[in-house]
């Protein structure tokens, strides 16, 4: 568990004194103090985050990583397992959602590929973390071993420092899996004792029978595995995923580089709940990007006492919240950075019509 | 009201042909159906507004306007009135919220003078359009006569009809004016027949003593003037401002012309009542970019039948939050246009488990 291990020991608290040093100029900003509400609380984390009063984001990536889910094959998904592999290409040509919106916020996709079922010869782009041709059907056996869950994790700390050498100032997550809502429901089920059926939705759109029977096959994954839910290892092996084991390591990572990073959705954020789990420090590197539209995913935004920044009724994964929210946060640092003061810009301050108000 | 009238009667519905082709291309790209939420719904929008099923959006603008309000002299504002005339120079220098946030996606920021106190000599970028040094004081007589109403409405209408020569595929409106939360209250309240205190907000954050004479000083002027809530050019007059006639006739130019108009918050938002008490039509062209932390606000979005956005807690107006919107406006006609269908990637669509679920 070396690395693993290392990059939790390099996690240490926001810089109170850059975050005060930033709180203190955007009262100086030429606009009501308050006024820019989430986006000046935005900049005061990131340059806690960063370790720096006036942050500046440049280069900025979203990390959607790829595996496929051996429980598909108890039908809990609208679409055939084949579409993991087709949506790779999909995002490596730059046809998917994901592409259109990170080229309009200007970051850059890095697909990872952490385990699609019958691997890819290699591509440009695709950067190869695979651990295996998709996991174990979870409703009758382990997802993985305990060991390819700490190869999960560390194939996304791998990612991100990969990534910090081609210049990384934000990271949003992303996903691609089909049946991973699947897992993600059972994980956090696992983690925070919810029944179930709170704690699972539609996925890609499923109807109310194949709904009551996803939530079975869950119930069923529970029983069989018992993962303990003292242990987001065990958690991870015995219901996760490749991808969401990859996206709790970019989780870690960034919070041990001091990267800010945007949780996409439901996927994403269960990640977050594994990484929290392993390290409680890493939730305020975190940024919630939106609400999903994924039942269930506010109950884990609550868990992880996080706020999403954005309710789009979005429910499609593969970062596509995340980059929007990144947007937001880079917003928030040009605010802080780029604003005139009131003394710079000659403007009179507040006097108040009752002083004692 | 030769213009106004011209203007008005150029507003038509949507285009339900485009509009039932973009729906059409959404199904068949690649991502499950309606899993972009609020961006779909959104290009769909925009499509009938623009007459065009893959509309593009190259050209973007944000309209701030600003005037100064006679009330204040009766301490309505946490800020003195020269600030009005100090933010205008904030943002033809390129130093104020609105310039970071309008470079941060792309828009050119158009400051329009619609009555500022004292007036400017000309300036580079500054758009003269002054109907008057400030309104009168609305708590002891009208804030304007009824032509200076219609004359305020009719400079947003040329305002919008300049920089369509410019290129202009998309509005914010924005708006600067210590005091023009008092005014637009009180143009809700008489509009809306709703209690003054309802809504009525802090504006740039005064206490609650300053609050409750804010209250007293909007029901005077109600009383004083007796606005006629059936004639939207009266209410104008009696207790409105210049900046928000002509927002007012920016969002019905906007409509005219058919170009999406992304509103901004309180101030944006009553002058959206005005257009569409004069234009009912117009509401369809209208895309509300955030809810206000002002109180009063979501009464004015209700009374709309608009749903904002997005909800960042913020306050400050000068089009902050429509620049954001518009941000998610063009991330929507992005996806619509530039996504790979499921043909074209190959990628294989929904098999449910259960057909007739």
């Amino acid at each position: 568990m070396g690395n693993l291990e290392r990059i939790i020991k390099e996690i240490k608290p926001l810089d109170t004194m850059a975050m005060s040093v930033a709180r203190q100029r955007q009262s100086m900003l030429t606009k009501p103090l308050g006024s820019l509400g989430r986006l000046e609380e935005l900049s005061i984390q990131i340059a806690g985050i960063k370790r720096d009063p006036i942050p500046e984001i440049k280069h900025k990536a979203v990390v959607v990583m790829a595996a496929d889910h051996g429980v598909v094959e108890e039908g809990v998904s609208l679409y055939p397992q084949e579409v993991t592999r087709q949506m790779v290409i999909n995002f490596l040509k730059g046809g998917a959602a994901i592409n259109v919106l990170a080229a309009h916020v200007g970051a850059r996709v890095v697909v990872v590929d952490m385990g699609v079922k019958g691997g890819f010869p290699p591509l440009p782009g695709l950067v190869c973390k695979m651990i295996d041709f998709g996991t174990k059907n979870m409703a009758r056996q382990p997802a993985m071993s305990r060991s390819q869950a700490i190869d999960s994790i560390e194939a996304g700390i791998q990612t991100v420092e990969a990534e910090i050498g081609k210049g990384l100032d934000i990271i949003a997550t992303g996903d691609m899996g089909i049946g991973n809502t699947t897992a993600s429901s059972a994980i956090f089920a696992a983690m925070s004792g919810k029944p179930v059926k709170k704690v699972t939705g539609r996925g890609t759109g499923i109807g109310d029978k194949q709904f009551a029977h996803k939530v079975q096959v869950i119930e069923r994954a529970l029983k069989v595995n018992r993962p303990d839910s003292k242990d987001p290892i065990d958690v991870l092996a015995k219901v996760g995923g490749f991808e969401i084991g990859g996206l709790a390591g970019v989780i870690l990572a960034s919070a041990a580089y001091r990267i800010p990073v945007i949780i996409d959705g439901f996927i994403s954020s269960v990640a977050a709940v594994i990484a929290t789990a392993l390290s409680p420090g890493v939730k305020d590197y975190i940024i919630a990007s939106h609400l999903s539209a994924e039942a269930g995913h506010s109950l884990v935004l609550d868990f992880l006492g996080l706020k999403p920044l954005l309710n789009l009724n979005m429910r499609l994964g593969e970062g596509t919240g995340a980059v929007l929210g990144l947007f937001l946060a880079e917003a928030a640092t040009r605010i802080l950075r780029q604003m005139a003061t009131f003394a710079q810009a000659g403007v009179s301050e507040a006097r108040p019509l009752f002083p004692e108000d």
